[in-house]
């Protein structure tokens, strides 16, 4: 275990890093690869995995502490991005199996769906402090959330294909109608169908009963939902949910 | 021959040979971490996220091969353990807040929640050789599937607070009802209200058919089905799901 130690420490070190890692091997060949883990990695991982896996964890406030460098690694390093990417192969793979009509439509969510928010979070510790809605509100009124370049190609590849699509938020129309237009515009996010934001009738409603609600009025309209996008499952929870619903990642909140 | 494999390893980094790793840095102190990932492992890591995270990946038959040392890793390395071990801390805080009555049921799922077939799958490179069935017939006969020691730990909590616990298997009733309650009883299982397994009425029945037939049977009996545990989204969708389902981490099949 000592030895261990000192070569994992060695083979850090040679890297130029640090200590405190277990070292664990896989031992199915003479090539075989080493993956290091620490005991806040394996948190991480494990915390990250149920968060995502539908309703195991109850609704969580923040990003455990312990979490903070494997949140940002995971949203800066490429992880997120790659995830981002597979899911999204697999959602344009379905797609392209359907030929659509006037009446295909999709749903997808807005905020970190096809914006992103990460400039607000990372000074938040990427979910590691608590929301903060007055500094989350003055963030989103300047209108300048980069689109998530992995939706905004699935975005692109459904309008190109003829379906129509529905951006479905949380947001209030009262205040934020004209500024999320503006920012999803200016991010390429152009060709939709309708934009949807919280109406007062709405207000103070549960995301999952607001978005159900919608959802509902949408398909009483004559549309058939192929396809729903979002990255809380309040966004994939409730009513009219569509033929089959996506969860894109998002570690750094949980809307309840 | 560890010390060795460990030496090479680091000979292999030094010279900077190895599968086109990425280093992932992060900028967080003077102290920074570093994680290395090479592109097998990003793609595992999106892979199990896709396939765990409801239905975003459609049926796989079998793990890619190029994620073969890393399920590998996962399932024998601590991090599956891990992994189960804070979804069940979640399931008996959420237990613990109810007191039960004769009415209260839990259902369980069999194979890979309560009790283990990572035997017969690592012969199978842990899912990535496809499911060899007259193998896995006589692997089950033998009833010598190892308990979940975790899953294990959960139902000996439900037992001990009073809820019913039903176990609910597709295993054929004609032919693996004694070996699978002597392989349960064997493993620690004891105290349960039924074991339910696939009589002929439901033969050749989808999963998800079968198993909600099971529940509304339950609940037509009166039960309250508090929570429902499975390694397969196909345990937890259809009808009568219970007031809440939790699902443990199974990267190595799918049942569709």
């Amino acid at each position: 275990m000592l030895l261990l130690g000192l070569l994992g420490n060695l083979v850090l070190r040679l890297q130029g890093q640090k200590l405190q890692r277990m070292m664990i091997r896989s031992e199915l060949d003479s090539s075989s690869e080493t993956v290091v883990v620490d005991d806040d990695e394996r948190y991480w991982l494990s915390w990250r995995l149920a968060v995502e896996t539908n309703n195991n964890v109850r609704p969580w406030k923040t990003v455990p502490i312990r979490c903070y460098k494997h949140v940002e690694n995971y949203m800066t390093g490429g992880q997120y991005e790659h995830d981002l990417n597979m899911i999204v192969d697999e959602i344009v793979f379905y797609a392209s199996q359907i030929h659509p009509t006037q009446q295909d439509a999709w749903i997808l969510d807005v905020d970190d769906t096809c914006i992103s928010n990460i400039p607000y979070y990372k000074a938040k510790r990427y979910g590691c402090d608590p929301f903060d809605s007055p500094v989350f509100k003055e963030w989103i009124t300047k209108g300048m959330c980069p689109a998530n370049p992995v939706i905004l190609r699935l975005f692109k590849t459904l309008i190109e294909k003829g379906f129509k699509v529905f951006l479905l938020t949380g947001r209030y129309q009262e205040t934020l109608a004209k500024i999320t237009m503006d920012n999803l515009h200016k991010q390429g996010f152009i060709g939709y169908e309708r934009l949807i934001l919280r109406s007062l009738k709405y207000k103070g409603q549960s995301a999952v009963k607001y978005k159900s609600s919608i959802r509902k009025e949408i398909e009483e309209e004559g549309y058939r939902i192929c396809g729903n996008v979002g990255d809380q499952w309040t966004d994939l929870q409730g009513e009219c949910l569509g033929k089959r619903t996506f969860k894109i990642p998002n570690p750094m909140y949980c809307i309840s």
